[in-house]
């Protein structure tokens, strides 16, 4: 039995058991007596080593702890690297050990093979988690993973919010390993004398993070130094601690600023003024969202805001999603079908456009 | 004179000299009668269509326009070139036309041959706009140098600060173009039959510089989609004005949360745990920069802030230039030298040792 033999501490082990326990032992549910936490299993050396881990880690936390494999039935025998997957779970103690088998083509229409696959594998995660009543699951992110995203998120280039990678903690989910290499997750696994399985699509160029792992990385290490991905992963440290920081100003904020309007929602123009650019635009960005479920873009977000900083008597700012006109000191926000200048305040409306 | 050819009104020719009206217009000081602008002029494609805009905006805007060309004096010929831009500056109508060399390697010991450049290149701006009683100094750099310097910053991994890369207002600097493109400022001199200088070093790949302009840039417009310069730049953007915003907030509720202490100051421990992350941090870096001149590292502010957030009796920390301990309910810094817990809390200090 695996579970029996007893690897060497290595500098690899210590290091992931470390990760898990000090993310483990943050979470105020390790309180509840019994409490179980599933690993999301691959078979690749990341989730291997945080299995292995976990199994070391939980029962002296007091916590039991499962592993779920996602099967997505997307390559020739990858029911057999499940089932190899889930042995692996349960020689290293794991129990209950689920595998799950999802359809991706149904779970994304459209969105491209990768966003496909990852809808369906956190839907599988969360079903195993509410199935066997566990707090959390573990997920095997590394920080070269970290890295990676947010080099994908500036090519997406929608701004700061698209560097800030993944979080630790995202709701039940965790993630132990966003500090640590996944060359140390490999090292793991040889100390461990446990072997993962090499999932073909890590080498498969049409991926986008394929190309930025094997080519975009190693091209910014090279020519700009070394150490970039750590730098990438502290960069989105930080700048998910901002934005929260931001993010909680403008809750704080938004109930005193806005009011309905016919319509729609109205927001004050004094007080978007008096706040800085980085609060003004959260403010215009969340009143849009929330209220007409749009993401408003950068550039649209800032022609917004001409109506503030800017104002010369423009008239109705007509945006994919919603209109904009302000209105006796207020900023009024509608659905695109509605038309507020032809409604109760004709004057005004006639006089701007 | 080329100064009387009248060149086409071309896109590029267009854009270039509405990025230069823009900012110029936003000025305050364009109110000034008489008003003095300095264009700075390698000669190269994006300083020289700079400075035959700023040539045809300025007098428009009621400004006069004059051109700065520094000679770094570190290629043979160098005087060559910079005589040559003078009078490129000179047939487009500006006035005056200084020209000043500057001893790059006495001005950048030890920072390396880029930084000394750099060094060097701003102090002999700000000698020549001095001199000239101009109100600013326009400077050529393109959305390519933003992008670059954003790449350069991910490099050295000091965070959100090192993403910000340069801003369009700076003081007396002014940079007009960071919303253009690089392609477009060479446009412009082929459409305005004007001939830059190819800068050597601009193809010389011990620069870091130009390893990312000539290396990395391609490989991730190539690997992960077009438009990551424009993303780049949008992004530093974005994270400037997030970071104004949160240090605008340190800066009110400094004075508040601190006291002096003995051989040093002191901050509430209240007042930072009511505080997020994000300005707990810019706290603690704000007042150790200005009491002690020393910026701390993230991992340092990290440990700090453990006095606050994980407080279990810690002793003294002793960080590079600055220790910080927790008595009473404040953190207390003082200079490395001193030793308050040696002074008139010696119970305290004893405890916690």
């Amino acid at each position: 039995m695996h579970s029996e033999r007893r690897p060497r501490l290595t500098p690899a082990i210590a290091d992931v058991r470390r990760a898990v326990r000090e993310l483990l032992t943050d979470r105020p549910q390790q309180e509840t007596a019994d409490g179980l936490v599933l690993v999301g299993l691959s078979g690749g050396a990341d989730s291997l080593a945080l299995a292995a881990a976990t199994a070391f880690e939980a029962p002296r936390l007091g916590l039991r702890a499962g592993a779920v494999i996602v099967d997505h039935a997307l390559q020739a025998g990858s029911a057999e690297v499940a089932a190899r997957a889930a042995e692996q779970a349960r020689a290293l103690g794991l129990a209950p050990v689920l595998v799950s088998r999802v359809d991706v083509v149904a779970a994304g229409a459209g969105n491209g093979p990768e966003a496909a696959a990852r809808t369906a594998r956190y839907a599988a995660l969360e079903a195993a988690r509410a199935e066997t009543g566990a707090t959390h699951v573990l997920l095997g992110h590394t920080l070269d993973d970290q890295a990676e995203s947010v080099l994908l998120g500036l090519a997406r280039g929608s701004g700061a919010t698209s560097l800030h990678g993944m979080a630790p903690v995202t709701g039940m989910l965790l993630r132990p390993l966003l500090g640590i290499r996944r060359e140390t997750t490999r090292q793991f696994c040889e100390d461990a004398g446990v072997t993962p399985w090499d999932d073909p699509h890590n080498f498969d160029q049409r991926f986008a993070r394929v190309r930025v792992r094997t080519s975009v990385l190693p091209t910014l290490e090279g020519e700009i130094g070394p150490g970039i991905a750590e730098a990438l992963a502290r960069t989105a440290e930080q700048l998910r601690e901002d934005a929260s920081a931001l993010d909680a100003m403008v809750l704080e904020m938004i109930e005193e600023i806005c009011e309905p309007a016919e319509a729609g929602i109205a927001v004050s123009v004094r007080s978007l003024a008096a706040n800085p650019p980085a609060l003004r635009q959260r403010i215009v960005r969340y009143v849009v969202e929330s209220e007409f479920g749009v993401s408003l873009a950068r550039v649209h977000t800032l022609a917004v805001l001409r109506l503030v900083t800017d104002w010369h008597g423009q008239g109705t700012l007509d945006l994919p999603g919603v209109r904009v006109e302000r209105q006796d000191g207020m900023l009024v926000f509608s659905a695109p079908g509605t038309s507020p200048s032809k409604g109760p305040l004709p004057s005004h409306g006639t006089s701007r456009h």
